[in-house]
């Protein structure tokens, strides 16, 4: 039996990951799961897995959350220091790190001090802390699973690879709502327009990075720390039918992907039981139905979130953290209407042109930049 | 250094060999070669690479093979008898199955019970005498690496996959040069056209087969065998650009998918250096260039021969082994103008349909199978 601690069990991950644990709950257990607001749910949820540990991060909800639990055996902690706490729990096997942005960076830290295997969800994490996070799971000697789809694709594709050079990955895209449009149909969408997402239902924040491609820089970003590749050797590959879902290619020229109906629960499952497959009760791909399949470049001058994201993955330092927390403020400013759609990118370029660069920065000193640059992010988000 | 025994050195699949061989001459060499008829290649292939031994298995060009070798120190053998001797030499570690036909059988089993690993690119032994072969494989512990490009992209798609279960093959098909005539249509057509095949550059037996789409459904039998599935779990794809070699689906939905430009080397060298790869000099997939990806299901009333190779197979017994020396006559005849294209399949079924059936054959009855059928189709195509 594995136990589970989901940091972000009330989010699209989450849901889709405890759904994963009714359907085998013969082989997962939840131990602990957190929130950061959405209290109601996650009363509702650890009503319904009877988990040892609840986390809400909004402290003013505590009190709320623990007097609804009150009836039950279930320990209830508040505040986003208890998330850094919980996933010590000696009991936990698996972290499954589920919460959006930059928050889910010091219990992710503190889960693989604890030598917990890591279910990566948060993709901030790496972007952010890569380099940090890579020596520190290399040295606790922990596994990093991925969890997002395409990561999780090429983590399948590698299975049974060990030793063999990665020529290139190709990192497969939707190319999000407003591939078809011209650049001057781009600058004119709006955040309705952009949380309309063909292919996958996401959280609204991770939506809009799918339609600026900022979501495809992070995935190449984390791809890089992933799995030990240059980001000139990942390839941004438009494939509207999002069937493969990434691909890697070897020195030999042979090209492994993996495809499937899009299913969140798919990578989450496979890093539960990895390296075992077990049965999803899902739709399966039928290549009849699909009739083709489609790939183009991506217009990187078009949407140039993912050139700056490349730019600051080449960069390298501090500078992925500052595109991540500029991205974080502009994202939130252009669903609430105060910046338009290339005002994202021209704001975050902003930041990276202007914020310091420090070259080996440490965890403090990625703090300090994540907040001097939300703070250049907001007054540039005012002004415009 | 891994010695290798290629049977069947001339042809497309051996020819091929060599030049993995020749890439890689710190890691592998030719120890044998052999030739059904092509005498002067397997002399001037013999002068290259300097094996210990030739075999020429017709012996009425033996003399000259040996005379034409005179100098040079390799041992040189006539008549089909010799390959089953010189693939159990002490020195070889591969055996390479590329001769055409059910010839390759006899020195296949010889080679499995001398423990040599084989590298598969005969595939009507295993057609014919799928459960034989199987099992002496698993009784000496040799393994069976595919080298027919389908196979090998569905070995690659397994590897570290052990122990989790197959759902579903997708095995893809070209669809041949017919793939868009009608019924009337292909009722007409003539070996020249039948020759002419789209992707790949293979023998005129092969490419014949692949026009009928019995091709395909020998290497659905083949699949059967290699990967222990039931004939109704391999579903045939029709994918004209050839890009996606085969994919296999697991119990959890997902989807795993080998692609790469058409080029046999890739499968060769994967059986000669797995569980490793090598770099091989070729062409790279270019997604972008390629723009699309076409699936259709195959038409099995109008390619009759994919319909008997599953009613073959699911039948069992001694009847793949009609099916295929029905076919090898057929397919003869059919190059020689003797019958026409539905002629083939027609005939093949009035011999599934009047041979002697047994349920479990002894290798000494396959071989009479063999025979009986041979006869009885030659008397059809007499009579047509």
């Amino acid at each position: 039996m594995k136990k589970i601690c989901i940091l972000g069990s009330t989010g699209s991950i989450g849901t889709q990951a405890l759904d994963v644990v009714s359907q085998h709950s013969d082989l997962f257990e939840v131990h602990t799961i957190t929130a950061g607001n959405n209290a109601d749910l996650l009363i509702q949820q650890a009503r319904q897995f009877q988990p040892d540990t609840v986390v809400i991060a909004n402290e003013d909800k505590y009190d709320y959350v623990a007097k609804q639990l009150a009836d039950l055996p279930i320990k209830v902690y508040g505040g986003s220091q208890a998330l850094c706490e919980v996933v010590c729990n000696q009991h936990i096997d698996i972290v499954l790190t589920a919460m959006v942005g930059f928050a889910g960076l010091p219990p992710t830290i503190e889960a693989i001090k604890s030598k917990k295997i890591i279910a990566l969800a948060n993709k901030e994490t790496l972007v952010v802390a890569g380099e940090i996070i890579c020596q520190l799971a290399n040295e606790y000697k922990v596994p990093i699973l991925p969890v997002d789809s395409e990561h999780s694709a090429i983590f399948q594709c590698l299975a049974g690879e060990q030793g063999n050079r990665i020529e290139k990955i190709l990192l497969t895209a939707s190319g999000g709502p407003f591939r078809k449009l011209t650049r001057e149909q781009i600058a004119e969408v709006t955040p309705e327009q952009a949380l309309r997402h063909p292919n996958w239902e996401m959280g609204a924040k991770i939506t809009i990075d799918s339609a600026t491609l900022m979501n495809k820089g992070f995935e190449m970003i984390e791809a890089k720390w992933l799995f030990g590749v240059k980001p000139s050797d990942i390839e941004v590959v438009v494939h509207p039918e999002s069937i493969i879902h990434s691909a890697v290619q070897f020195s030999d020229s042979s090209v492994k992907a993996q495809l499937g109906m899009p299913d969140m629960r798919l990578p989450i499952q496979y890093a539960f039981s990895y390296p075992a497959r077990l049965h999803l009760e899902t739709e399966r791909l039928d290549l009849f139905k699909l009739g083709a399949m489609h790939f183009e470049p991506a217009r990187m001058d078009d949407f140039p979130c993912l050139r700056l994201a490349y730019e600051a993955i080449e960069k390298g330092g501090n500078m992925p953290c500052i595109l991540n927390a500029a991205n974080e403020v502009c994202n939130a400013a252009f669903r609430e209407g105060k910046i338009s759609f290339y005002g994202i990118s021209d704001i975050i370029e902003n930041c990276m042109h202007n914020v310091a660069f420090i070259n080996a920065p440490t965890l403090e000193q990625l703090y300090t930049t994540d907040a001097t640059t939300r703070t250049m992010a907001m007054e540039r988000v005012q002004k415009s």
